[in-house]
C-alpha cells in the first residue's frame, strides 16, 4: 500500500504538473534526516531531507495519528528516520505537499552534542567539520553543483568525440618548472635510488604534457583529474590539492583553443542553470545575488579577443586619463588582477581573451610568434573574478621548442619523451587549462576554495 | 568546394546509408596520422588515420593527378598530413569508401628512428614509449574504450541521481589499515611536524571512508579517482597508481548493494559495445576470441548469490569428489583464486556473488552479521578472472564498529571523525569498490594492468 519514493521524485511529480500519477499515489514511504522538528501541542512539523532534493519536504504529525507522539517530538535535528504516509497536495502552500505521518521511527539517533545545531555558522567554524558540513543548505547546495558541473564536462567533450585520459598523478617531471612540488615517496631520506620507483617522484601539477601525447593519436583529447601545488600560500583561491581540466586538440591554432573554451564555458553554463535550479536560486538568495544575472550575460556574451599588446595600450591610456592602479603598467610585466579586471569590466565590458603575451611570462610550450617576442597564448578574463582560463598553441616546431627550453633552463633529459612529440609526425595543436574549482566559485559565487572542495588542503590543514 | 571531414564522419556517413548526404559531398578535407604508405609504380596507398575513429580511411594517390607525387611517395609511417580529395564510395570494397588525393601536404614529418615500424612490437616493448604505443592499433582501441568505459560509469549514475564526490587524494587517514602508502611530503626526513601539512601525510588507498560522510546527506554518492599502493608485488593485476570507483548508497543493506553492483556491471558492458563496436572486434580478433561472448553471457546472466560457508560446503565436497586443489580449504580461510575459479566456473558456471564472509578475513568496517562470525560483505566472482568488485554493508553501530576497532587494532584517534558519523543520524547503508582498470582488463581481455593504464606506475617504474 506504501510506495517508497524519494523527495525529489514527489517534487517533480507535484511541480510537474502530472497529476495522473499523484491522483493514483495516496500512501508513500519515505526516509531521511531531520533537517528541524518543531511539535507545538497535538501537532509537530519535521523538514525532511533524503539527500536527493535540494528542498525539504515537511512531514506533519498529529497526536491522534501517531502512537510514538512523544517519541517524535523529541527527534533531534541529524536524525535519521523512516516516515509513512499519506501524501496532501497543497498548491496553495510554499510547498505544494506536505506527507501526514501515520508512523515516524527513529533509524538513528543524533547526540547532544552534534555540531550543526539550527543557528547559522560561520563558514570558518564549518570548515572544521568538513564531513558534517554537508548537511546543510550551502554546502548541500555547493557539492550537488560540483558533481553536476562534473558531468557537464564530460557531457561536453565525450558528445564531441574526445577521448577522456587518466593522466599520471605520480610524475617524474618536475612539470612547468613552475611552482614547489609534492614528493611522493616511502622512504625517510633523499636517496631515491632506495626509493620505490628507484627516482623521484612528484605529484603532477599539470596532465598536459603527457596529454599532449596522447593528442597525436586521438586528435581530440581531455584530462579531469587531481593536481597538486606545494606552495606555501594561504589566500582564498588556492589550495595544495585541486581538480583540473586540460583539453588538448590536435590541428588546431589559437583561434580554435579559444572557440572551444567559449563553447566549453557556455555550455556548463547552460547545464548547471538547467540541472541544479533550486541550488542557484538559493546561492542568489543567499551568497551572491548577481550569480544567477552574472553567469546568463556570460552565456549571451560574445567572448571578445584583445592581444596583450592592445591591453597594455589601453591601461596606458587610462593612466593617462588620470586612473590610477596601485601597480605600474609596462609592455613586458605580468599583468595584475587590477590590469585584467579593468581591461575585463571597464574596457570591454564582458568576457575577453587577451591574447598574444609576451614570451618571457609564459611557459616554456607555448608557441612562438613571428615577431619572436610574443606566444600564442590566451587567457579569458571575465567580469568579476578576472583569470578563469588559460590555454595556448603548443610549440610544434623541434627546434623552437629547444631553443626555448634552453631560455628557461627546463630539464632536456626528463623531457626528451615530450621533445620527440615533435619529430614524430608532431602537428599544430593546442589546448587549455581550467582550474574546476575555480570555475565553481565562479557559478556559485562562493569566494574561498577551501568551500568548494570536500575535503580541503592547504598549508598545515588536512584534515582526515 | 572541400569540405572539412573527419575518418568517423566519413564511416558514419558511409556505413549509415545516409546516402542524401553523400550524395551532395564531393570533395574533402582531412587530416591525420600515416599508418601506411605504399607506393608502387604511378600509384600509391595511405592508410589515413585521423584519431576519431578505430579504422583507417585509404587515401589513394596518383602521379598523374598530384604534383608532388615522389615526395607523397616518400611519406614514413607516423607523419601527419593535410589531404585534399575527391571522395569515392566503393560499397564492394573492404572499405565502404575511398579518398583519390589532389593534393597531399606533409604537415610533420616522422623521423627514421621512430620506435613504432610496420612490424609488429611486444607489449613488453611497447611499455617503454607509453607516449607513443597509443599510435598503434590495440593501445588505440584500448585507450578509447577507457573514455567510453569512464562515461559509461558516469552515465550510469548520474542518471539515477547519484552525486559525484572528489573525494580527497591526500588523506592523515592510514586508509583500511591495509596496505603499505607513499608519503606526499615536502621535507627530507620524518619531522612530520615541519612537513608542509604539518602532520604524516598519504596518498589514500580509497575514497570510501570520505564518502560514507556525503551518503549521510545526499544518500545516493560515488567517487571515481586515483588511488594508489605502495606494495611492492611485481604482478599483472596490481598497480601502484590505479583508478577506483566507490558508490555508496543510504538507507540499504547489502541485497540492495548487489543489486546496484549487477545493475552497474550490465549497463556498462551494454554502453561499450554499442560504442566501441570496431575496438571491441578487434580485441575479439587479436587479443581475446571470447571476450565479446563472454560478456555477453555476463550481461544476460542472472548474478547467483551463494553465501561464503556454502561456497566452503561446496568446496569441500569437490575435494571428497577427488578434486585437487592446491591450497587446503577450511572455513575461516580467505579463498584463493582456485577457489573462486572453482566455485565460478564450476559450481555456478556464471557470475556469483560471494556473502557473508569470516569478519577475521574483512575489513573492519563491514557489518557483522547476527551469528557473530560473519560480515555482511560480498564479491563478485565473474567467469575467466575470479573477484571483479567487492562491497559490504557498513557497520552503522558505533559500540559494535568500536568493538570491532578494538579487534583490528585501528587507530581510533585518527577516526573519530567516521565513528561520529554513526552518533550523529548515522543509517544502515553499503557501498562497494571496483578497480577501473581491472574491469577494462576483463571487458578487453588484455591481461596486464600496465597496458590499460596510459602511463603505469609499478615498483621501480615511473616512465615521464
Amino acid at each position: 500500500m506504501f510506495e517508497f519514493m524519494t523527495v525529489r521524485e514527489l517534487y517533480e511529480m507535484c511541480l510537474g504538473g502530472e497529476n495522473q500519477e499523484t491522483d493514483s499515489l495516496e500512501y508513500v514511504e519515505l526516509e531521511g534526516w531531520v533537517r528541524t522538528n518543531r511539535p507545538s501541542g497535538k501537532i509537530g512539523f519535521i523538514a525532511l531531507n533524503d539527500g536527493t532534493y535540494f528542498r525539504n519536504c515537511q512531514v506533519v504529525y498529529n497526536e491522534d495519528n501517531l502512537d510514538n507522539f512523544k517519541e517524535t517530538a523529541h527527534i533531534s535535528t541529524g536524525s535519521s528516520v523512516h516516515v509513512l504516509g499519506k501524501l496532501k497536495l497543497t498548491p496553495e502552500a510554499k510547498q505544494p505537499f506536505e506527507i501526514e505521518a501515520t508512523h515516524i521511527e527513529i533509524e538513528g539517533v543524533c547526540d547532544e552534542d552534534y555540531p550543526l545545531q539550527k543557528k547559522r555558522h560561520s563558514f570558518e567554524y564549518l570548515r572544521d567539520i568538513p564531513h558534517l558540513r554537508v548537511r546543510g543548505n550551502t554546502f548541500f547546495a555547493i557539492f550537488r553543483i560540483r558533481s553536476i558541473l562534473s558531468m557537464a564536462i564530460h557531457e561536453f567533450f565525450q558528445s564531441q568525440g574526445f577521448v577522456y585520459v587518466h593522466t599520471p598523478i605520480i610524475t617524474g617531471n618536475d612539470g612547468e618548472g613552475a611552482g614547489e612540488m609534492f614528493r611522493a615517496t616511502t622512504i625517510d631520506n633523499t636517496k631515491f635510488e632506495e626509493d620505490f620507483f628507484g627516482k623521484e617522484a612528484f605529484l603532477t601539477v599539470t596532465g598536459q604534457l603527457h596529454v599532449e601525447a596522447f593528442a597525436m593519436a586521438f586528435r581530440d583529447v581531455y584530462t579531469f583529474g587531481p593536481a597538486f601545488r606545494a606552495e606555501n600560500s594561504n589566500t582564498t583561491r588556492h589550495a595544495s590539492e585541486f581538480w583540473m581540466i586540460e583539453p588538448e586538440i590536435a590541428f588546431a591554432d589559437l583561434e580554435d583553443d579559444m572557440d572551444l573554451i567559449e563553447d566549453m564555458v557556455k555550455f556548463c553554463i547552460d547545464y548547471v542553470l538547467e540541472n541544479a535550479p533550486e541550488e542557484m536560486k538559493f546561492f542568489a538568495e543567499r551568497i551572491d545575488h548577481d550569480c544567477i544575472n552574472r553567469i546568463t550575460k556570460v552565456r549571451n556574451s560574445h567572448f571578445v579577443r584583445m592581444t596583450y599588446t592592445e591591453a597594455i595600450n589601453h591601461l596606458n591610456k587610462a593612466i593617462e586619463n588620470g586612473y590610477k592602479f596601485e601597480n605600474k603598467v609596462y609592455w613586458g610585466m605580468d599583468l595584475n588582477s587590477e590590469h585584467e579586471r579593468y581591461i575585463c569590466e571597464e574596457v570591454v565590458k564582458g568576457p575577453v581573451f587577451l591574447t598574444d603575451y609576451p614570451k618571457e611570462i609564459k611557459a616554456f610550450y607555448m608557441r612562438l610568434n613571428d615577431d619572436q617576442k610574443t606566444v600564442a597564448a590566451c587567457d579569458l578574463l571575465v567580469p568579476g573574478i578576472g583569470e578563469l582560463v588559460g590555454g595556448s598553441q603548443r610549440e610544434e616546431r623541434y627546434d623552437v621548442l629547444n631553443q626555448m627550453m634552453t631560455e628557461k633552463g627546463m630539464s632536456k633529459e626528463t623531457l626528451q619523451w615530450y621533445m620527440d612529440l615533435r619529430r614524430f609526425g608532431g602537428c599544430k595543436h593546442a589546448g587549455f587549462g581550467l582550474g574546476f574549482d575555480r570555475f565553481l566559485m565562479y557559478l556559485t559565487g562562493i569566494e574561498n576554495i577551501r568551500d568548494v572542495e570536500p575535503f580541503p588542503r592547504t598549508p598545515r590543514n588536512l584534515k582526515f
